[in-house]
């Protein structure tokens, strides 16, 4: 690591939980982002003082770079040679932590679901809600904190609500059925026995289909003078666990306000593009939303990585007996839906001068 | 098969469509029947004449009795040594040749999807519609013909309309909302590519939904004088194939006329026991519906056996933000929705005089 | 519990380590076993006192009968109303427990691995090397217990060594090359990560080459004046996990001293029968073996299950070109290969006399 | 496609047999190809005529490029506007086509077994026998004609055979066991029924253990004066198909006539590099083989994508009871062993200058 010439155009940041599933994913993104050097990969005391290398169980395809095999991993202290975290650590440990990093004037862009829901922290996907970073300098007011936090959504809830948005402002959007069908690799690592899943579905997630209800109404809620308000929306959500590795499947029904014809819901889905300032990070999609017109897709293994991982692909769209129209929509869970998320709003606060280039 | 002598107390049956999968699950659950004797195998032309054990490729655990492997396959042909046919036949071959044994005095149990709908055909559950079957004498009046033909319906609708019966009945079903998650022995043999189903999802099955749609609101519907009205529902159903081998699960949200209580909807479901006729069936179960308390149960795979394969598994009954209240049914496809199913619809047969013991 | 009336022409059992996952497969068994009655299961300190049903968390399919859920689990002390007990204990716990009440009287038929290779403790497959049970009085003289220990092997090797019997006393087994797939059930629960297995194949068992090579060396091996002597053969094994539920399959090549053709193996396995002593038994198999014709059987998912998962099932019996012939076995590891066969070993005691009818 | 200019400094390449699984391979790594420009597609009668999109499921992540999809799939008529034509066609129509081709001068790298054991046809991997290359010029005058064939082997054979060549040339390779566990990519599309391989291992695939045999000999022989000598080795193959989707592993053991000890056959496997011509290949891995030195690696899922699936991964070098090594190895069984392999033998064609720049 010494060995390691600082690129001085580049943002220092550090992974917060860099041995666990997400916090691998962090470490294989970072390592080559155009804005964002890597600079030190924390985690909790037992690995602390010891080699990546020695301390990961590396779970996602390939391997690390040697040179990051190598860097030793630091302690949760807020003496990290960095200006971003990245936290991928367990929400109790994050409940400490993630404010202690925040008072120390580091900006925490979270995958924890610590404080996805503090009125004063921003649930972020920029493309769905890019304007409630603007509760930011509320945050730091009402914290004293020079730094700040800002928060991913749970990774099925981004799949979801990411066609919401454009069809919610375009049609208003009143009631959501939503039946997923999630990858192991959402529950970490051990995570799902083998015992539990193998040719089999679990019809249980604790919490999640809570999280997924509350925090959707967020994310499509709008921001006033940094005060955010929840979407008036009825969503009611039943999650699932399926024998697949990655992508979560979200099958919808939905109903409008204004319903829309199949093809004016299409158009609107195929057109969306995010806010401008969004549509310039590197981390972005040119199509949020990849709307595909084969009649067995999205599927999460043929689906999940395109573009990237960052691109949420809907399909079958069509009428519904019951609401307007029904939907499927498959997206990444451990990119999309957690750490390229992240690394998003990373980029979006530094584009927005929350953290300075 | 010349040496094994008849047992003239049981009822002599084949099987139309033998050596396919769900044939082999009639053949299975045949050779040790209480009142039924197989006294023949029939599939198409490029098996007639050669022993079952050389035409089959047996899909499910176990093997055959030798006896059956050693029967002569015959050909489709009305000049089987049986009363009942249980046809597993692919439903283009079902069209010709069902009426064709119904002409010539058999009686038909189906699990060809050809007449499900044809207005007079029951499409039977007995634990669900018995009186249906007063719908035979006009279909044997229209008809002209001395045998019959009864329906057995789609696998997931099975499972599905089960636990709606009482509900429908003691709190008055308007609304259903439905997401399946099928098993791939739903498709037959070879049915499903590996490279389709492995750790993924495909969120389609061509036709499924519909039929699952059409096939619940007759099932739920009355008959009258002969007469079958379909139910007056509004069902939306979302069919996804995932890496199960046997049993579907669905997902549901109800929404009723006379909205129950949790504890009530769970209190009907658990006294539900079908008409008295069927109780006495040797292949009925004790309880059609076995409702689990563990929050992540029912699971396809631990349940879909329960009491042989012919309760339906109902669980995490739980109220629905956006309708009345949620539930996850499990079933097993292949016996419950397909080959038992028939059977206990030809033990309703006997018990109501419809063939003769 | 206390409602129950005892049979009194039985012999009343207990399993030592009931909650687990083998411990569940021993209860599943011994529920309904002619010979024997469950009168108490065990558990570590944190289960005891507490209803079995609110302590396990049941992995095996269907649900254990109400009265078994209903009884009081107790802690592994020898005061339990049982003369056999079954032990699926972890290793470390066995070492300590299992003497104690083999101290205390009680015949310990054990699936740990705790003592398998313990010079005094039989390690039995009764079809295989039922003699060696004449090992327990100079264990009992060694030890100075009136109760005993008896060991049932690695579930891999059970089902290796089965087929290995008979061509090694017919043809003089000289070299066994043998790679095993091993289903992710013979790891317990939780045991294998799904993120580690599903659409993967994990090629090391830790330690488990090593037991199986061992612990065959010793089943066939010979027994005089209550003393083993190790097989003398070259055995080379090589484990992998792979996805598939229950079922560990084995591909062998093996050299002999007599060199079989293809049929004198085939006909060898098939009249293969184990000694007199064991066919009677109510757990015995007819047909310990089962020789397949299938150019591609047995495969674990259909043929596991073979007379009630207690046969093992060999196919692709053919030539090799670096030794004599390869062949495919497949056996049930938690039935033949742990719980079934722990209970073969107790019936043997009974109908040797070491256990007291 | 009319509008896409031709890159002058491209050799113009097409595929035969498109639309099948290996087909979208080749399509996939030829779109962005340094030497190669994908200018056109054929496929049987059936697809010639009309855009690729239209005729090709499309089994592999993510799509082809929309000018891909745009462009009409040619029949298989040797009249292609390229010089290397890649085939991707069953065997019983390469048997017809290939030849056609190389008698209208195209060279033809095919992956199909037409041709593979045929006594002036190279079966290549360039890293293992780049100097079988010689055996072009006598092909061509036994043949007469100006084109060329040269076959990819069988994709087990070809992470198997990696591995042995630098341990072939140090130590003298005499015996080799091979038990392979190979995905069900390796069967084409719809290939391996979901029925048959979920959840299960099917220890048979039909023709596959004599063609590993006989082709691991062949790329191990010498070539001498445009004639190809078979290795003088005895190996075993025992095939196995498990549920993986893509990467074939092969658990081995090892004879040699001068036995290395494990830290020399590391060292040995560590340094290849195969020869310099082949170095400069673009698809060529800096390291043809990968030693990892984790217990339990190589794993399809985790290392069949190493250096973009084209490096073999091997691991769990040891020692061998009964030979001298054991060791496993991991490859990518459509890449390596298909696809980009072919591929490579064709830039091998041009680095050597069988085919012109």
């Amino acid at each position: 690591m010494a060995d390691r010439p600082r690129d001085p155009n580049k943002i220092p940041v550090a992974v917060l939980g860099a041995t666990g599933a997400v916090g691998q994913r962090f470490v294989q993104l970072l390592v080559d982002h155009p804005w964002f050097e890597l600079s030190a990969l924390a985690a909790s005391e037992q690995s602390a003082g010891r080699p990546f290398a020695e301390r990961v169980n590396w779970v996602i395809p390939g391997d690390p770079p040697p040179w990051v095999g190598e860097m030793v991993v630091r302690s949760l202290e807020p003496d990290l040679p960095a200006r971003i975290v990245f936290s991928a650590l367990p929400s109790p440990v994050a409940r400490e932590v993630e404010p202690a990093f925040a008072r120390a004037g580091y900006a925490v862009c979270s995958n924890a679901s610590a404080f996805r829901q503090a009125p004063d922290v921003p649930l972020l996907i920029p493309e769905v809600n890019a304007a409630h970073i603007d509760m930011i300098p509320r945050q730091r007011e009402a914290k004293g904190w020079p730094g700040l936090i800002v928060a991913s959504p749970n990774c099925t809830c981004t799949g979801m609500v990411m066609p919401l948005r454009p069809l919610h402002d375009a049609f208003g959007l009143e009631r959501v059925f939503a039946v997923s069908m999630q990858a192991i690799s959402g529950a970490g690592y051990p995570g799902v026995a083998s015992l539990d899943i193998l040719g089999n579905v679990v019809p249980y997630i604790g919490g999640e289909e809570e999280k997924i209800e509350q925090e959707a109404r967020l994310l499509l809620g709008a921001s006033q003078d940094g005060r955010r308000v929840a979407a008036d929306l009825i969503i009611s959500v039943q999650a699932n666990r399926v024998p697949v590795l990655d992508g979560h499947t979200v099958c919808l029904s939905l109903g409008f306000e204004r319903p829309p014809a199949v093809e004016q819901a299409i158009e609107v889905l195929c057109e969306f593009r995010g806010p401008k300032v969004v549509r310039q990070l590197p981390s972005a999609p040119e199509h949020p939303i990849l709307v595909r017109s084969e009649p067995d897709r999205p599927q999460p293994r043929r689906d999940r990585d395109a573009a990237g991982g960052m691109s949420v692909s809907v399909g079958r769209v069509r009428p519904c007996p019951l609401q307007d129209l029904r939907m499927v929509s498959v997206s990444h869970n451990t990119l999309r839906g957690a750490a390229s998320g992240s690394i998003l709003n990373a980029e979006l606060l530094v584009a927005t001068g929350y953290v300075e280039r």
